[in-house]
């Protein structure tokens, strides 16, 4: 049986995975905000991660792909406010010394602690104020920590994003940050999934892997991917065995619930838009072009104006890389077609202005050439996108 | 030797190509500007014209790719504010219809007529509203009417874009609209190039397809490529020969002020921004690097900003799909380094935000791989920029 607790930003009735506890502090990196946190494990956990393709990559990425990769973890150590990212070999030292200093706080090895930084890029660590702030740490861990790690992550979101599910005795927790896939400054992608249920690192990097595919990794607020993404999950089997596959299907829809909040939390994003391709040669070929949609500051200042200039949406498929036979198009908004096997419909415009007033808006595109499919997630681009980003670090 | 003859936007001293004529005037479209020129060469001219790639291109694109297939243009016709783009077989009808109508007033062949529309996408063309303006037009062509013609295929342009050049007893006349490579709606990149210098078609096609790789292509405002790009040039012989070299030198040179002056005129952009790449393997991968950072809209909201936030450079060049060493990179706007060899430099703040207060930014970029290099174009992204397409049909 699976029963859904839904939290996002509440902090009551969750039920958290049985022994992981957490700590968040402001260690003074920026201002006086929560900008550091330790989540641990009693036990040691199975672990997989998935971490950025940016050839720039953070220096906690180096440290985590390496600490990761004998499959087990006991805790994530996160600073938000810098993401020591272009900060050459001092860059790693001061990345490995924040690792050292939680493990020898938590009493464990280095290697199974998985370290992340997110903020601005190219500015040095302060890591002595997280050196100085760590001791201690250990005696505040609590049970009921894990929302406020949540929160402690946070950068431009405008709200903590964290959901629980259990499955039978299983509990899964999952967190995560980001107004976007995108760049690093205050916007980075990071999430931490947390259970209880006893799975094997190899399993758990299979289902991580198809579950990142259809939910982080299809979505997009502008088109960039940071130089710090980090998906990680822990299992550290205080609760037992559990059906794989039924783990995989609420590991999946957790991931793609938490994929939908980071985008309609993008930054300053008003509406959050689905957009549904099928009819594609392949699935690939199908996310290619919903994410070139998603992705188009045209059609995304369109539907921030509410207009219905849909021909945006024509265009962004005709530049597709892969062909498309253009006389079997169709596009909808919802169930309202603008375009039909290749012909525009009739006017549909006051229709479309009402649809297009709520905050999710759908866009359907069948492209008659095969059965590849994508869903993908972005937002509008408003004049706080121009504002949050024009300003960041000045 | 070779004069030159800036006229951006004025209407004085310049020099016309000998034997080409244009009127503009205004056919009710959508409301009472210049929407439609013709633009006439008393001889049949030597022609070649490069078009979009986008799979959704307009219907004046497929009738004026088979008009110039044979090497020779007589006349150009130019409506804006409609693309007739994504209108079906109707589509296609009436911008053939156009193109006879145009050839019967002027009595030449329809296939020596070049056409093209420009505008939003999606909606019928009133062709009937140009038919009925053409009657007359032939009596109002004059040899003065060029700038006019800049003037009537704008958009979203805030000025027209014309220049004239000399070499020798030869002239070359240049127009250009758009406000980016970008999407249709009004931001349509068009541009006609006229001289009376006698050159075999495949000579200008050659020499078109050169230039417009190092100009035109190498621009962008918004990442869109746009339904009904084109670029026509049209030689009619009657100043007689010219060095081709020569003239090759200049048309580039005139391509790229032209691109230019459309990203410096991009949709609600208050800066030009050029980026100049070398060290790259090759020079389609630098252009590639160039490209990607030109479109980047935490970039360009930065440089909106003037946040000297150079970390998002360094993460939109580790995003690049060839491999990049990255001790190698080096970065600096104008002369001042905020990266060199790999490592951040001491902090730049004062000088890079003074530096970035000015209307041009150059953002130099060495890779420090192989010999490949590309400038590329493009402007910032400002809150005009999401006023403009948010309330673009509205």
């Amino acid at each position: 049986m699976i029963t859904s607790y839904e939290t996002l930003g509440g902090f009551s009735l969750t039920q958290f995975p049985k022994g992981f506890m957490s700590c968040s502090v402001n260690a003074g990196i920026k201002d006086d905000t929560l900008d550091f946190t330790i989540i641990f494990s009693e036990t040691r956990a199975s672990a997989a991660a998935m971490f950025t393709k940016n050839q720039f990559c953070g220096a906690p990425i180096v440290v985590g792909k390496d600490h990761v990769k004998d499959g087990y973890l006991q805790a994530i150590a996160v600073n938000s406010k810098n993401a020591n990212v272009a900060t050459g070999e001092q860059g790693l030292k001061d990345a490995q010394t924040m690792t050292e200093a939680v493990a020898a706080e938590l009493g464990i090895s280095a290697s199974d602690v998985l370290p992340s930084s997110t903020g601005v890029i190219g500015v040095p660590l302060p890591v002595e104020k997280i050196t100085a702030a760590v001791p201690g740490l250990k005696a505040q861990l609590s049970s009921h920590g894990l929302e406020q790690s949540a929160k402690a992550i946070m950068t431009t979101d405008t709200y903590p994003k964290f959901r629980s599910r259990k499955i039978g005795d299983v509990t899964i927790s999952a967190m995560a940050k980001g107004s976007g896939m995108i760049e690093p400054n205050m916007a980075t992608m990071l999430s931490y999934i947390l259970t209880d249920a006893a799975i094997e690192p190899a399993d758990l990097q299979n289902m991580l892997k198809k579950a990142v595919d259809v939910s982080f990794n299809s979505v997009s607020v502008d088109g960039d991917t940071s130089t710090s993404d980090t998906v990680a999950i822990l299992a550290n089997g205080l609760a037992g065995q559990v059906d794989l596959n039924e783990f995989e299907a609420v590991l999946t829809d957790l991931c793609i619930e938490l994929a939908k909040e980071i985008a309609r939390d993008g930054e300053g994003a008003t509406k959050l838009v689905e957009v549904q391709v099928s009819g594609a040669a392949n699935d690939a070929a199908a996310k290619k072009i919903g994410k070139s949609i998603i992705n188009s500051p045209l059609v995304k200042t369109a539907i921030f104006g509410e207009d219905p200039n849909w021909g945006r949406i024509m265009s962004t498929i005709g530049n597709a890389e892969d062909a498309v036979d253009t006389s079997a198009v169709s596009v909808s908004f919802a169930d309202v077609y603008v375009f039909k096997n290749g012909a525009p419909t009739e006017d549909k415009r006051a229709e479309l202005e009402e649809y297009l007033k709520t905050n999710e808006v759908l866009i359907k595109i069948s492209l008659g050439h095969g059965t590849g499919q994508a869903t993908v997630w972005g937002c509008d681009l408003s004049y706080d996108y121009v504002k949050i980003n024009g300003e960041y670090t000045t």
